[in-house]
């Protein structure tokens, strides 16, 4: 499928529900929120499908019309497989129409997909497919795809950023999108909660194999004294591993009373997975996990012990 | 002065001798490099004068030759007054031909000055000459510019960013700069001493006004204790200001027994200028300062209720 095969099908095409993963992040609701704000310029009924908005999301919403229609053809957006469906998984997994995404192991078995592998973000997809649909960029449209963009390569950071990310951020700049709030509110703000959780974390930070191993535990006492949610905790494994000097991180997260799921980032040259196999688990070559039984203490030692024969 | 009289001025000099700012950063060093590197490959004798470089910029003088020459045109990038030259001053205060920069507030006075004031960062700057010039943009020169746009826009953050700026980073992203090493280094690292300041900083941290305020102090001791350099305070003052819902931050710094320099950082409506003229200091809407005297209790103990009135 080309760019304007899936513009050719969405002009033919009426109230439309498009479909967003479960957890939703930046990415498939920028995408989400933008193609409806463009489907809606277009003069069609259009909505979003999110199973659980989350608060620091809804701003994307902005624009859009709540509009009272029985739906007849369903987009999914950055959806790479049919269990990352959740709840809507009953209603939608057999029905949906068009495919697009971004994820090069897309496994939806529908004929209309349009999966391009190479763009950092879903909402690079979704910027083409407005601007070939002959749609202005409006400053909401921009915002929702900013937003996508923006979080899915760490502000312009991960691997996946490319020049062409760089050349659609500046059209986005130049309709108008609230980049500073936007990277503010993703980036830059800290829950009180997550402030305290990162000082106990600190407080269990010990350094190994001379400064090149970090480990830090996270234990069930800890989160419930901080009653924490699982959005706080998020990228809170990378910790170890952005400390100058550190090669190899771990993180012990107390799942249940002497059980760990343990969580492991390298730098460099340090592969993560071949680590974790030590242990019956395995993953990316930078980042992987295993499960360990026993005491915090037992289990600790045994992490390093292994880690500084491993660096 | 348009970039076109810019070139012909640096094609027409040779043994040249490129001044950055004291206490260099991002931006001054990633002009001069880049700068340098552009004109020898022109043919050209060039060097750049550091007053002191930091181990976290040396990757920038990668590919520069040093060369033997006696200088005979000095060239100053991102120095936006003299009183910056620092221990440079006494020998080039008085010698500089050429002043290219980015700071509206350009208080150098010699005739040929290119100050182009909607630009992020100087590199924007050297970016536009070294392509007038028709250098190539090498994977050196592209890291010396990526950084320096990189370090003064905060990863593209900070309101100064443009859609230009985007364009720009696209070019360099095509040349091959090493984007992902760079922001890296920059942004996600931290020493093992930040690290354990910040949990004791974390320690010392108190909301007010509802959690719309909060303020932590860093006092002798702890800097002593960690025996923590300048540059790991970087920045410090904003973690605050970055925790949800507080709109006014404040950090105070024992500077000596019972005198506090007081950093105030603010979000949205609250003036911290004005916040600050309360105590006889002063400064921007977002960040201002003030000192005062007393022992720590005394002097918290007035900023909380000078804030929970102002707030």
């Amino acid at each position: 499928m080309t760019v304007k095969d899936v513009c050719e099908i969405l002009k033919s095409k009426n109230n439309i529900e498009i479909l967003t993963h479960a957890s939703p992040d930046g990415d498939t609701l920028g995408c989400g929120y933008a193609l409806c704000l463009a489907l809606q310029s277009m003069g069609k009924n259009a909505r979003v499908i999110v199973e659980k908005m989350p608060q620091k999301f809804k701003f994307l919403t902005k624009g859009v019309k709540e509009q009272d229609f029985q739906g007849e053809f369903v987009v999914s957006v950055d959806i790479a497989a049919l269990s990352l469906l959740g709840s809507n998984a009953e209603k939608y997994a057999k029905i949906i129409d068009l495919c697009i995404d971004h994820h090069g192991s897309n496994s939806i078995e529908i004929k209309d997909k349009y999966v391009v592998a190479d763009a950092a973000a879903a909402c690079e997809i979704i910027y083409e497919i407005i601007i070939e649909l002959g749609v202005k960029i409006t400053k909401e449209i921009a915002n929702c795809l900013y937003t996508g963009i923006s979080t899915d390569t760490g502000c312009f950071r991960f691997s996946n950023t490319t020049a062409q990310t760089h050349r659609i951020a500046a059209d986005l700049m130049e309709a108008g999108c609230d980049f500073e709030i936007i990277n503010k509110n993703m980036f830059d703000t800290k829950s009180k909660a997550r402030v305290e959780l990162e000082k106990n974390l600190y407080d269990t930070m010990e350094y190994f194999a001379d400064g090149k191993g970090a480990i830090m535990c996270i234990s069930l006492d800890m989160l419930e004294k901080l009653n924490i949610s699982g959005d706080e905790i998020e990228g809170i494994e990378n910790i170890p591993r952005l400390i100058e000097g550190v090669l190899l991180g771990i993180t012990m997260k107390e799942r249940e009373k002497n059980s760990y799921k343990v969580s492991v980032r390298t730098n460099e040259c340090i592969n993560a997975s071949e680590f974790c196999a030590k242990f019956g688990g395995g993953g990316h070559i930078a980042a992987s996990g295993c499960k360990i039984n026993g005491d915090y203490e037992t289990v600790k030692s045994k992490l390093i012990k292994a880690a500084e024969e491993f660096i």
